[in-house]
């Protein structure tokens, strides 16, 4: 039997100190490998990963950036995003999920007031809550208003990542009244909200990115972040740039784990062609070419990624003293590791069968996973507008306007 | 019920007689629209094609490059090909078992006999016999000896394209004695063979590329052969370019048909990202310059394509007269041909997301099929030795050795 | 001494007689071998070939495409760029002016009315008459009124390509009182034209594309280019794809010619480096591969180029009878051309120093020569904006507006 | 007057004390401001930069990397590689023979013992000695043997960069009895040694990589670098790497150089091309993309290079303990910053001109020099090599073997 199907047997005080004993960063490892057994099949079957998300919620990563003072593992961004990296080279979709549970709670510190999020963070730490996304800025058919004395959400929403077998959702709506755009922290089971299992892609297939419905969902006024509210200070104004991060780290660990697959298929199976000069495929000049070309792209856009890392956990600790200036910094440094990935991932896992040879075109392996995953994620929003932000910073020393997008 | 259904319903005379005002070119379309429809679910699906593997029989476009005198429509390879490729813009896996049929008909006429092929075409055009393939230089499982005075094959086969569902197939088997290949015409049903419903595979979903195993199958002399035999002549020397350029307009096909799709998404239902200058998706200056890319490297490649068309239609009548230099500066245009519709497909199965954004990625629509159907094809051989016999020609005026692979 | 230098000795109806029995290809691949000579030399000293000049005049070929029942050639679109493309093998600059040549003339009998080019044409037959640019439809400096009863064009321009040494001049001015253009043919020894001799660039050398002072020039009603005019009918807009394919194929010209030196420069001096698995440089995989890319890039440019060619012969040929649609064909296959050329010229004549190696950096091989004259050249007008064209063609059916660059 | 000359005028014991003020970076600002103002015109004069190299020595910074316990300024690699980057940025000639200055000095700290290093690193640093090259592991014309009990070293020997006005050469024989190589320290003065000014290139025009002969040169025992010898220890390996990091800095710089330079124009003087939806450069989404493109492949770079500089800092404090795996890791990290350096570099060089358009293609402004001099440079040892070198780390975990280029 599997180490996480061990651990899910145990008694969850048990479980719980044995994994104590565990850095987060080997409780990742565990379960990346635990991951990675089943990713083909579950690539296929779709749905919700539903043990897998159990076992994460068991192994206590859920609170990996939550204050120490709050019951969580108290990591910063970086080793956050390094675990989230780590689950993408086996599965992006579990990685998509994780690293949204850490936006999620990103949402409510940078929008929320300290009265809010911290409970919300104590009990997610305490609870092992699962946090789901229903902000989607693009769709505009969910609308709020007061009725009775009561403010609620209704109308229709679509994209909503890992809102399936969540326990809290961040959600939006617009205010009928003002236009503006409101967002809330609500439990997944608050009545009204139906979770459609309608998520059936090409890439990132146990993502749960289906659509959703509000039925006159009732919302407290201290569910709702407005203050400061949605990027409003420099600091608020972070929440895209983690998202764009976090994005680039799944990309860049889908290109790690398509090289990695390569890599042993290579080794392995593949033949030398007629007509080469060498008699081995280790040392075969097209393939190293190949090979040299994937690490020279992965390299560029890793050290990228970790700049903006570092950035990140710097202008993260700066909190409220946070400028626009330091924001924009970091901003075009996320920039620059979301398309390099984007470039270095796409190539890599297009490419790699060019290594590899026709054989492992069987969908036994199903390596086109990994293209699959990446061009479906990288699609979130349009690299060529990326490219246009960091032609406006080289051109115009202009920093990128804060958007949800941005 | 569709055009094609009613056309199978019809006795066989009467639809012949309908079929026979059509052109070639008609009846293909016609062919095309029909498989359009069911492309989607059918790649899904994977397996046999059985319902469009009889509307081709019927169409009698199995005997389209079969001579007139001979009961054939009697085309050269350009209109042909022409045909392969339009197929292959809605399906590529039938574009592959029709391109096959006529690959298996040019290697009888090329290493045969007149007193082979001729008969064999005949009845090619009288029962609309479909030929599959079970020739692979590259594996070597297959050996041939003479065993109580009569030839037998015996033995493992991979990669068997259309050999499912076959009239007849192409097979070959080393002389367990001499080492030599030998090939031969036997009917799909002789005793001994059997075919595996093995194939399934990232793209190329429906071209039985399957296993296969002969198990003593008797072989009687005039179905070997042996004269010229293969590769001999710089005439039977042709074989390996018809199968490359079958390839390249597949290749071709696959990448028109993307675009075309991509086209109608893109009209249909892409939107202006913000930040674009455009108002109007239509004029947006990145979607046009991706578009434009598109074209002038599908344009390219088309020219490429329909050149090398040109230059076999003109070797090919040439015969027995053909020089190893016409056969080289043919061998030539084709790989370039070939190169050029591998770089510009994949560049657009690969890229057309970009122009359609990430609804596009809905698994409905399978619009990953184009990439899968072209990066499984591709590999067929490596297309880096394919640049490296270009570079041999434009540096060292070299042209490359025949081989069933060159 | 060189065979030009003794054409040039001999009295000019000898060596017309001389001429005579040579065919234009002929004579223009003597020229171009004694071009090559002093190419190198010419692109470091700049300034105006006139030794060059003079023998393309005395060889007859500036009336090259001009009908033979007026004197000239009478030699179609087709193998007049053939000549332009041959000579911008080995010198691009004198290539661009004889490339004008054709375009000046083509702008008369586009724009003009058969009493104005038919003479012009049969001087220039006569005469051996070069004709060169002050037509510059972005430099609004030259204004024109009637001053006197006689109408003037006075003011300055740049970018005169071929002016310098030409005996006829196509000139260009924006009426004072309609803002409309005017084109006129005039003598270039016109009074008050003063030719600037200040072209002193990186690339395209020996092109005199300076400026010009037109001081109060005198320019009489049948040197006005009114009937059509430009840009009037569908034929009249052949003007500027004329000048798209004439540049096209000098692009195309350079690339030829740098991978030609390229290839001589690798067979005879370039090392195999340590570390590859070839002994010799004809052999070494990346060198190859290298060259095969060059190859296919401009085969496919090649083969665009002829095709625009030979739809531009026979748009040419339609005359007035030319459609919209017809134009707009040619247009897509000309911009595509241009593209195409462009991309692959480029490319060689950037990586061309990879597969000859470090020493071939020498001063005294100016090899870089085909990088900067090409790169100059593509610059004439953006080649986004010809991307863009292609990109409206394949989203939205929509031909390029004409206008002086489409 | 510029600054330089005022420094170069006064009494050398003042203008130290005036240097004396600043820090090694800003002494190498102020002098890469006063080369700036005479790069265009020194690269269209080539020859020796004889003012340029008198204001280095005057500076103090040829012994920057020298131990402060032995007069030097006692930097490290990385603020010694961030100076050579910034002299690149505007000359990238001077830069070189800098950076070769700092390679000689690790030539004989690495290859030589301790009794040898420390009196040639206080004299350099007393006399502001200038170090050449004359040492070409390639070049096998220089022998060395035994003539009347003393050593001498006779033969021919190219690219010998910064020879020339140098006050020491480090110059390499072959053994004629062994065929080892022998390295060795001595005086450029030394009788014997003729210096060729015949350095005429398309790039790096000012570096003197001209021919140098060796007239029976007389070498003393105590100016052979034996102990610890070229490529013996890990230790001694460091030097190529050093070469090669000494060139991703130039590369860097060049291209950092050609970005600034194009920026300047593009917002000074191009102009938005027709068709464009922008009515102003700075905003126009061609343009924006393509110098967005610029940046993240420069940042890229950027992040590669300084990396590796920092593995070099640590390697090179380890000295002596340093062990083959760790050497092996810095190798991977240097010649991921080469061949990154030299994409991103080549690109912007290549294409800035598309972002400012055909004027500035004025030989006025020589903006060809940066594509010059980066394309001469690049080539020093094949690209194609180094992807090779990362390939055989990426695919079979094997670091590169240590020789005079990897």
């Amino acid at each position: 039997m599997s180490e996480a199907g061990l651990l899910r047997q145990v008694p969850n005080h048990e479980q719980a100190k044995a994994l104590d004993v565990l850095t987060p960063k080997e409780r990742a490892s565990r379960l990346a490998t635990e991951f990675a057994k089943t990713a083909v099949e579950r690539d296929q079957a779709g749905g919700t990963p539903k043990a897998e998300r159990n076992a994460i919620r068991e192994s206590g990563l859920l609170s990996l950036m939550i204050p120490q003072s709050l019951g969580g593992l108290g990591q910063g961004w970086q080793p956050t995003l390094e675990i989230v990296r780590e689950f993408a080279r086996v599965d992006s979709s579990i990685a998509q999920v994780f690293g949204f549970q850490h936006l999620m709670l990103a949402t409510v510190r940078l929008f929320g007031t300290e009265a809010q999020w911290k409970p919300w963070f104590r009990q997610t730490a305490v609870n092992n809550w699962f946090w789901g996304n229903a902000l989607n800025p693009l769709d505009l058919r969910t609308s709020s208003s007061i009725e009775d004395g009561a403010r609620e959400f209704h109308g229709k929403k679509s994209f909503c990542s890992g809102a399936t077998d969540s326990d809290m959702l961040i959600a939006s709506a617009l205010d009928a009244e003002t236009g503006k755009l409101l967002i809330a922290a609500i439990p997944t089971a608050r009545k009204g909200i139906t979770l459609h299992h309608d998520w059936d892609n090409i890439g990132q297939r146990q993502t749960d990115s289906g659509s959703a419905d509000f039925e006159h969902v009732r919302v407290e006024a201290d569910e709702l972040l407005l203050d400061p509210g949605p990027l409003s200070t420099p600091f608020a104004c972070l929440r895209p740039l983690i998202a764009q991060l976090i994005f680039s780290n799944i990309y860049l660990g889908i290109a790690q784990g398509a090289l990695a697959e390569a890599r042993q298929y290579t080794l392995r199976q593949s033949r030398v062609w007629s007509g080469s000069l060498a008699s081995d495929i280790q040392a075969e000049p097209y393939t190293l070419l190949h090979y040299g070309e994937f690490w020279v792209g992965l390299e560029g856009a890793r050290l990228l990624t970790n700049h903006a890392a570092e950035l990140l956990d710097a202008a993260w600790n700066k909190a409220e003293s946070l400028t626009l200036e330091e924001r924009g910094e970091l901003a075009i440094a996320v920039t620059a590791a979301k398309v390099a990935t984007t470039k270095a991932g796409l190539d890599i896992t297009h490419r790699m069968f060019e290594v590899t040879g026709a054989r492992a075109t069987t969908a036994a392996l199903r390596l086109d996973r990994f293209w699959r995953n990446l061009r479906v994620y990288t699609l979130h929003d349009p690299v060529d507008f990326k490219l246009k932000e960091l032609g406006d910073w080289a051109l115009n020393q202009q920093y990128p306007t804060p958007s949800f997008y941005s």
